[in-house]
């Protein structure tokens, strides 16, 4: 009775699209670098100590420090008994308890509304006013775990056939694997437009007409996702570029879907973010009826609170009734975690001058985002100097994307591995440095160029090793396949 | 420019499974409750001064107090510089430290491995043996934000169409209506099988048969939901009823989910919980080879840690390939959140005797399942005494369903508003009484027949004002409508 056959689900009788999809960022390399610290442990001999896990976005898990504030107002809401302990500061105190006042039985272990906390949700919707000087409807605001289900649900949204046709979403290259993951599980197209590598990164018209073009033939492209600041790519878009791709939206009829969790990660001093919902209200009618989705975490910024899941949706412009629907297929999720509503709050209300907190929050936050600012210089600063590779700069989000000329006898070498080449170069590193990278063609790159995505997360010293591993490896390996 | 024409998504072109799918624990009934809420705040004169949510099991909104020893844990894993404060017992502090080890960075902020982490999937593995008296492998735990998304991965993972014909998922009539609603949102076909009402809402082998063989004329039959202790129902299972379907399920190779979330609800001197695993393994081969998943949550039980999301699934004798795919599709949601993670290491490894926690924890266990026992007696005494009612036994879970006998003149009434009997009994019990609860057509029921659900949630005092409001609507709709 052993063996396959027997059972009632095999790869033949599964969901086809779970096959297909793809996820870089928790691929096979990472999995690997998971089992190469097991053997560490187990004091295998490896030429490193360590593995760097430059592989994701995961602050903490590099050393940067929780902000204050946020754990202590999780503290107060999940033991509102601490409410009377003079060690948290008042503000923080009358923080925990508007949000205690707006759960169901004063506590963060009941249901909330399946849209997140309403005191929350309005305090998001005062935050993206000041922040955009536009006004935001707190109905619109949906609290969610992390981005990512946010973006889920409203991909899910999408999801229909019309005139026999798929629903196309037009994604950048290179992209965030959630897309295509998302995308592929879901059964749609991918519909690719290149971001240009030559001009840092930018996002020409005349490249989205082409892809809108070509994908017309095939499918039913019904919106447009923009990564801004970019992930993996880290550019950070001018004003004047995303008014041209709001106004290419619009004559395509495409929904827009802003994911804009790294907007507080800007490092590039002639680099501004603009929200696409300040951009498109300020552009007027008929852009300024455009519906758009834009998404936020807490995940990035300087919070960083990756594995506490929280994060928003603002939805705008979407008629009633639609909206009534995805409001529907979210209640039967029941709702996203109160610690993640909790941070939520945390960003969007923090302290503010004056405040018994604001002195110690202002000073973390800025060392936070002063130092991975110093971290996107160095990073680029080294990687230029390396022997074939191409470079931009990092303006903002917290990755380098660079371009690596591999030569022919290494693409050899991974053929005869049957690997991609930039995913061998990405295999060696790992095997000999303990680095953990994730190889371009994860999220997507011109056919017959070589990238891959590092974070620029790793604290100072740990950045400095990783550096100078990175270098005498680069250069041992040019030398072996040049 | 305004009008829905001009709209990119409308009612006609969205994903069609949205606008089938219905929830009814959130459905318009409490959408109202909410509204009445905010209009007796707002001084609204009504017939009541306060709404009772009777319409979802969320224990702390009504009042239950948290167990002291889980949000301690999740106090000194959130901020690991409790550690030093004497407030907090050393056995906590001890667990906090085990699994902060077991976090990247030894922070809560990073994200985990997709399945969880790793320390707290060998607690819960060490959990499930110790209650079954079997053998389990952590490898097959995966750490969930509550039971949904669980049970919403492994149902889409049977989103396969065979030889042309859709999935067909068996789930109980009545049912807790995230299956319903996920089987829509799926487009699968849900099969239904009626438990028998009058045996106290037991399963019977002919009726699974009946319905499978119906079934098969139109859908592929590939997996049978059952939820034991039953929800809206309150059953428990006899371990013979559970060996019934094991057969069933085997002889129709059929997947086997249990929901089994309420298995610490048991109230009923004579009902005793077996999980589907312990059973189906001491069955023996080919019975102990079937594939099973399994699910629990923090939200239920003594817990009742709703908001926090916190829960695991157990799949077992699943062909790795696939088990190597349902992985991969979880990944892309990156992980479940660390607060409900660390919910789950304090429902399966609690304090033991003798350790400085046990007594408090012990006496709030008890006192609460204690509590719970005796409102579910007195639920079920009041509402049997109740003119047309039929009231099975609450042996287990949160929840008393009667049978109404709806008068012709009532179900009149209710067809003149465009209402089911059900909900218009409901309806008017909402606008009366303030109290809010679910119509049995949101679960499934006979046709013809009519029910409810309610919570048996409230505290002893409300549960008690509760019924006395519940018994003078009831007397005087039956006046009014006989």
């Amino acid at each position: 009775m052993s063996g396959n056959t027997s059972k009632c689900l095999q790869l033949e009788n599964i969901n086809p699209n779970f096959i297909t999809m793809e996820y870089a960022v928790r691929g096979p390399l990472v999995i690997r670098a998971g089992e190469i610290e097991k053997e560490l442990k187990q004091g295998v001999k490896k030429p490193f100590d360590y593995v760097i896990r430059a592989n994701i976005g995961d602050c903490h898990a590099m050393g940067q420090k929780p902000i204050t504030f946020l754990r202590q107002l999780l503290n107060l809401t999940f033991d509102p008994e601490l409410l009377n302990s003079p060690n948290y500061p008042e503000d923080v105190k009358a923080r925990a308890k508007t949000v205690l006042e707006g759960c169901q039985g004063q506590s963060v272990g009941s249901y909330t509304d399946s849209a997140g906390i309403e005191v929350i949700r309005r305090q998001v919707a005062d935050f993206i006013a000041a922040r955009d000087g536009v006004p935001c409807d707190w109905h619109n605001i949906f609290l969610t775990a992390g981005a990512s289900p946010g973006i889920k649900s409203v991909l899910a949204l999408l999801r229909c056939k019309v005139d026999g046709k798929a629903p196309g979403i037009m994604v950048p290259i290179p992209q965030y694997p959630l897309y295509s993951a998302t995308i592929a599980e879901y059964g749609m197209t991918k519909v690719d437009y290149y971001l240009e590598e030559e001009s840092g990164w930018s996002l020409s018209t005349a490249e989205l007409q082409r892809s809108y073009d070509e994908a017309k033939k095939t499918c039913n492209p019904r919106a447009i996702v923009v990564i801004n600041p970019g992930n993996p790519t880290g550019q950070v878009l001018t004003r004047q570029n995303i008014e041209e791709i709001i106004r290419f939206a619009h004559k395509n009829k495409l929904v827009i879907l802003a994911d804009e969790v790294y907007q507080d990660n800007i490092y590039d001093k002639d680099s501004k973010f603009f929200s696409f919902k300040k951009v498109l209200t300020e552009m007027g009618s008929p852009y300024s009826e455009m519906e758009l989705a834009s998404f936020m975490s807490t995940s990035k910024g300087y919070l960083g609170e990756c594995g506490i899941r929280g994060g928003y949706m603002e939805i705008i412009n979407m008629c009633p009734q639609v909206m009534a629907m995805l409001t529907k297929s979210i209640t039967a999720s029941l709702c996203g975690t109160t610690a993640g509503q909790v941070a939520v709050s945390a960003l969007v209300n923090p302290p503010k001058p004056g405040e018994p907190s604001y002195e110690k929050y202002i000073a973390e936050k800025n060392g936070i985002l002063g130092a991975l600012k110093e971290r996107a210089e160095l990073v680029h600063k080294t990687l230029s100097s390396f022997e074939g590779y191409k470079v931009n700069k990092v303006q903002g989000a917290m990755y380098v994307f660079p371009q690596v000329v591999i030569p022919p006898k290494a693409i050899e070498a991974a053929k005869a591995k049957g690997l991609p080449a930039d995913v061998f170069y990405a295999s060696e590193l790992l095997e000999s440095t303990g680095i953990c990278i994730v190889a371009g063609s994860g999220f997507g790159q011109k056919p017959g160029t070589y990238h891959y995505r590092s974070t620029i997360l790793p604290q100072t010293d740990v950045l400095k090793d990783m550096m100078n591993k990175f270098q005498k490896f680069h250069s041992e390996f040019m030398q072996k396949y040049k």
